[in-house]
């Protein structure tokens, strides 16, 4: 199936993935002065004298916006707020299938960091949270650090910690089955943007400690050239033993190879160099790294890739969902690094020590059990943290 | 029926007025592969080449953002953005029952002109339309003037030109009755805020030439004192007679009275003191300037309100949805006077002349036919007047 012409025909009939449902018939007067005025006076009443009870009587509760200034938009770069629309909507519809969260799409006309971040504080008090989506690296982190210091409600990006956290399941699960700690592997993660940077904080925050972060230029060390500020940051967080060089350089003798970066630029060769038992996740889309039968037919022990027709497909739908289900379920005030935690945690151990193989290290896009199991990780999660105001 | 405690309890039960529908079912790698990635890309393309397209291949033909900052709501006046939102679902709910109008409620947390204007401005691109409201005179008249020049969109504010329209078609109705033109009618409104302000210039651009806006302080007339600048303004285009005083003294001859100001300021007196025949229009809400059993008493012809309890309810309800319909269905870059005009020309024309009378000048909050002849009405003039773009 040619997809990209299959799906310009499905978005040419629905014009529009979403619409409005209403949950209340309007259709005389004791409907309308009960629904709208003159009753709706009353809950509004109430929601003046305690804002927080417009989680209680508006759809805040459920409601969250996926905002994106359509700068980095799939592989497709920075295509404008209007082009980014039809992703957003679908994110929206992945939303709703699999949290049953209402979700708004938000396409920002700036691409400054302070309007994009006064744009959506200022309408925070209609949602109950905020998933930040296809915006460009390093904005995005200013962005969201910004957003994260004003708003009262959870801000996440998804590109970031939603990729972060399926990829630490994965890991988790992988290291498991190859019997080895995270605290002592080798990691090194190919491509230093948001993807990147982000599963390389989760993967340190739940215990690795012998990372290497690798952009285009090679190992992202202490005083490298042509760092962005994020990047010079992690250079004091990671590769403790100061390792420099090309990618196939600090491959070598790597036991975790995680790639964001770019299509076939990891060989055979390269895979050959790895330590034994080696786990190796291409997820370029949809060209990865490598091809993960070239991988392991170089001697990978554990193979995963971005595709849904290969094994172990890393997939942010397993996250986004349940994570935001969660989130508004105890009402957090903001999603903490304890909560992504528990959601990879909750997102691996659906495979069990007896599924557990090469090819099945996480579980499948559409799995059913997942987004429940995540959403109740996170909602424990963020009572255990103090976040929960629910 | 107590419809405040009424309306609370159900406002609680619901949790929300809205909710998202999705259009597309994703529950397998194929429709994730049409409704999203991979194949989403090229709808995304598209749009990218030609942004105009948004409207072919997401929902903006049909979304329409209704925009509060809370500041009056209902009678309430400033309850903040939180607190609005119960009327701004119950908004969009009637955009959807009446008008199969995609409406999704935002408040914002501001009350400064620019920033309001700002965010709305930058989420044009999301949207097919702006509707505003419940926002406080004299700000509401520079954000509406602001957000029209920065938008490619339609932008509406409901409370001037809703109430407006309405008030337009029920006057000329009211006129017919009493055999008298507008031009020659003398007409006070009391009132001189958002809604007075915008009842005032549709019926100068009615035709009509003999009127007189009133506030709490008597007659505006050129150099009043204490005027705002958008009743300074108005104050050059009305009252050609230059009467000052109170309202009870100018009321006096007038053939039309038309309240939006506070609950019974009108006496009987002052209704005996009007012209033959005379019309008036009672719409403080709940309490209108005078009781309407009062107001036939003291002989007036044709008496209305707002309240859905008595004859000749004014309601914007009649106005808004076939507004919104038509604007979008002819892809209005905007909604122009003219629009305004043939929309009030809609719905008074559903009356027809063997129908019309004392007791009916207006069609039924809920008359079903009314938003379809709305709609057609202004999707024709938007064509007219050059702004439709489909």
């Amino acid at each position: 199936m040619n997809y990209q012409e299959e799906s310009l025909k499905l978005h040419r009939e629905l014009k529009g993935k979403l619409e409005i449902k209403t949950k209340v018939k309007v259709c005389d007067r004791q409907s309308l002065s009960l629904a709208y005025t003159p009753g709706v006076a009353q809950p509004c009443l109430e929601i003046q004298k305690n804002p927080e009870l417009s989680y209680e009587l508006t759809g805040r509760w459920n409601t969250v916006a996926v905002v994106t200034d359509g700068t980095a938009v799939l592989g497709l770069g920075d295509i404008g707020p209007e082009a980014g629309m039809p992703v957003m909507e679908g994110k929206c519809v992945l939303f709703k299938e699999f949290g049953n969260v209402d979700a708004i799409p938000l396409c920002i006309r700036s691409k400054d960091v302070d309007e994009i971040v006064n744009t959506v504080a200022l309408l925070a008090g209609s949602f109950g949270g905020v998933n930040l989506e296809d915006i460009s690296a390093p904005r995005c982190f200013e962005v969201e650090r910004k957003l994260k210091e004003r708003c009262d409600i959870p801000v996440f990006h998804d590109d970031q910690h939603g990729t972060a956290i399926v990829v630490l399941a994965a890991i988790k699960n992988a290291l498991k089955l190859a019997g080895k700690r995270i605290e002592d592997a080798k990691i090194v993660v190919n491509g230093a943007g948001s993807a990147g940077i982000a599963i390389a904080k989760l993967l340190l925050d739940a215990g690795a400690v012998n990372l290497i972060l690798c952009d285009r230029f090679g190992a992202i060390h202490r005083g490298a050239e042509g760092m962005n500020s994020e990047q010079a940051l992690m250079s004091e967080r990671t590769n403790p033993h100061g390792e420099s060089g090309k990618l196939a350089d600090v491959m070598k003798g790597a036991d975790v190879f995680i790639g964001v970066s770019a299509p076939k630029i990891v060989t055979a060769e390269m895979i050959r160099s790895m330590a034994e038992k080696s786990i190796v996740f291409a997820m370029a889309n949809p060209v990865p790294e490598i091809m993960p039968e070239d991988a392991k037919a170089a001697g990978a022990f554990v193979v995963g890739s971005g595709r849904s027709d290969f094994a172990n497909q890393i997939n942010n739908v397993l996250a986004f969902p349940g994570i935001f289900r969660g989130a508004l379920d105890s009402r957090a005030s903001e999603i903490t690094r304890y909560m992504m935690l528990k959601a990879a945690d909750a997102i691996a151990s659906l495979v069990t020590d007896s599924e557990l193989s090469r090819e099945y290290v996480i579980p499948a896009a559409f799995d059913p059990r997942v987004h429940g199991a995540v959403a109740s990780a996170v909602s424990a999660a963020a009572h255990d943290c103090g976040v929960a105001r629910k």
